[in-house]
């Protein structure tokens, strides 16, 4: 049997379903020979850690606990009386992250898993990653930092995975290192990345009013709290981020040309979520019905992309065929284009949810389970 | 650097493109830290390898004039005076492949890659893999023999990869075994995994007879010399068949029902290749032609598909709705859509060429470099 020691921070929806994943995977890790070692979990305050992180681990009954525990919104520091487990607050906390990465980085290898949604997780994965750990993240923005981050956090690049960031558990970071791996340049990438503006922009097809679709879209579920961070394109922008900085470019947010489908004045400072829900969101109807009719007038539909290409790297409404992947594209399903030299008439073509906790966890697991190879610390059993 | 020494059997048009990239690859690899240092090639017939194993390699020269020797037909004993090598006949090939495995494998690692088309690769495959090596298939003859074969090769799972078996380049098992790492079960795949039957397939659709299709198929060097190999669906029914036991089916060739496109009488048999173009072929237009009318008055088409299902694995013709991702394939790409618990209503859809000597020569590039932490071998520079 081969140990993967883990320790996550962030336990959220993913992090949550991630940890129900181990648990649930535990007969098929073993037929592989794979036993996963959970020795601490971590919110945004504290941090639960077994008492011995080289030999002891949290069990099946204390993981589903702090699932159970932070889904009704009770802190970790309410679970420490059920485990052998010490706990550590703020920057406590972070020390002594470190201190159990160096303990195990070099020794045993440990992942550290990042599913936060936290850019204050960035220096701490930039020291464990020093000390010899994994890491593996479905947080996108330790990859979207200054470059000097994204530099050191990928320079072991074998030692870092993080497929879960763009499109979930698809595999389209998985899928794009291939193709570099072999030397096969790749020359353009166009893909729809958000499953809220992708069913968005196809529900527009069918003559609904913009604000209707995305009152309709925030009733499904799938848009966040207050859409206009998915409206923005922001979340958009930071994969195509990751993406092009897979490619090798060397860029930053800011290189990012970002339409975003509502206006400043009808921006965070200036109204709330329940003005621009109210009265803000109907007033973008008339544009986007207009841009919509024409494209359909040329046998085009609309969709919000993101296209990586010649040094531009741009994210925003464009025309596209009707009858193109990404024209076809109904739901809230992601796609991706990736035109190659090998794939370079028709491209490769990857397509799937790509939101969900359930797959983005799926997704993240996959990732911790494809480090085994880097690490050397086997039970005796 | 670390050095991932290779062993290629077969240099075919797979073999003699794996050759290439390695050498067009070089400063690529280097940046990551990686070389591949190539001891030896072997075709059907005798093995050159290098003097020492442990130390020399061919250099990128002489990889070049073994590429240029083997594709205007010349043996590989024509190429020993040029380089440090050694050539070893038939059995006495097969017994240096074993001692140079027995050298190398546990102590630093050897990937074996097997691009030839041969069945006779099994026993030398079994043998280097119990001995460490890596072993890398492009080549389905060895996944796809008696069930016992499988389970000895696939033993040490880490240690042997074969994405190019399967939809060229595609990163179909890629995808698959992401899956299954993750703990999602997969329900279902269908694909149409035959560039020259999805070319076919989709060329009826315009109402041409069957037989032209297949004539311009093979004019535009789609098909097999003869088309008879292709038309079969064994080549399809190989790729479901490593596609089902990567699931954990065991199951035999027998075990799957495979449709062919034409009959017995009209098979290796009974006539000869240009009988079959010249006379046979259009006796099978009538009832192709019936076929696709029927499917175009439901409003489908015709598909040569493999489905694995519910313990079912089969490969044949299928009525699919014109508006599915199989339905609306055209030309030679492969599609193959897989459900499981993530992707249940909406499968995860992999789509591309499938077929080509680049295309699958980088995907045999890929699986060698992806094996780069099984291998402990490091240069001193």
């Amino acid at each position: 049997m081969k140990t993967i020691p883990v320790l996550l921070l962030g336990c959220g929806g993913v992090g949550q379903q991630l940890l129900h994943h181990v648990v649930n995977c535990r007969s098929l890790h073993s037929k592989q020979g794979l036993v996963l070692r959970v020795i601490g979990v971590a919110d945004s305050r504290s941090l639960l850690v077994v008492d011995d992180a080289t030999t002891m681990e949290m069990d099946d009954a204390f993981l589903m606990a702090i699932c159970r525990a932070k889904s009704s919104g009770s802190p970790l520091s309410s679970l420490l009386d059920i485990g052998q487990c010490q706990l550590f607050k703020d920057f406590n906390a972070t020390i002594k992250v470190i201190a159990v990465a160096g303990l195990l980085g070099r020794s045993t290898g440990l992942a550290v898993v990042d599913c936060s949604a936290s850019s204050e997780t960035i220096d701490t994965l930039k020291q464990v990653s020093g000390l010899g750990c994994c890491v593996v993240l479905a947080n996108k923005k330790p990859l979207t930092c200054g470059i000097e981050d994204f530099d050191k956090l990928t320079l072991h690049y074998r030692g870092i995975r993080f497929e879960s960031t763009v499109g979930a558990g698809l595999p389209v970071i998985a899928s794009v290192t291939r193709l570099l791996m072999s030397g096969d340049p790749i020359l353009h990438i166009i893909g729809s990345l958000s499953g809220t503006l992708g069913y968005v922009m196809s529900e527009l097809e069918d003559g609904k009013p913009f604000s209707q679709v995305v009152q309709a879209a925030k009733y499904l579920g799938y848009t966040e709290p207050d859409p206009r961070d998915d409206l923005s394109g922001m979340d958009v922008a930071r994969k195509a981020l990751i993406l092009a900085r897979l490619l090798g470019w060397r860029i930053d947010m800011d290189d990012i040309k970002v339409e975003s489908l509502y206006p400043e004045e009808l921006g965070h400072g200036s109204m709330s979520t329940e003005d621009f829900l109210g009265s803000g969101l109907s007033q973008l109807d008339k544009n986007i019905e207009e841009r919509v009719k024409a494209a359909s007038l040329k046998g085009n539909v609309l969709r919000y992309v993101c296209v990586i290409e010649d040094h531009r790297c741009q994210v925003g409404l464009q025309e596209l065929p009707k009858n193109s992947p990404l024209g076809r594209l109904r739901g809230s399903d992601n796609v991706v284009e990736i035109y190659s030299r090998c794939y370079k008439s028709s491209p490769l073509v990857i397509q799937g949810a790509g939101a969900g906790n359930d797959t983005t966890a799926a997704g993240v697991l996959a990732d911790i389970i494809d480090l085994q190879d880097l690490f050397n610390c086997r039970n005796s059993s």
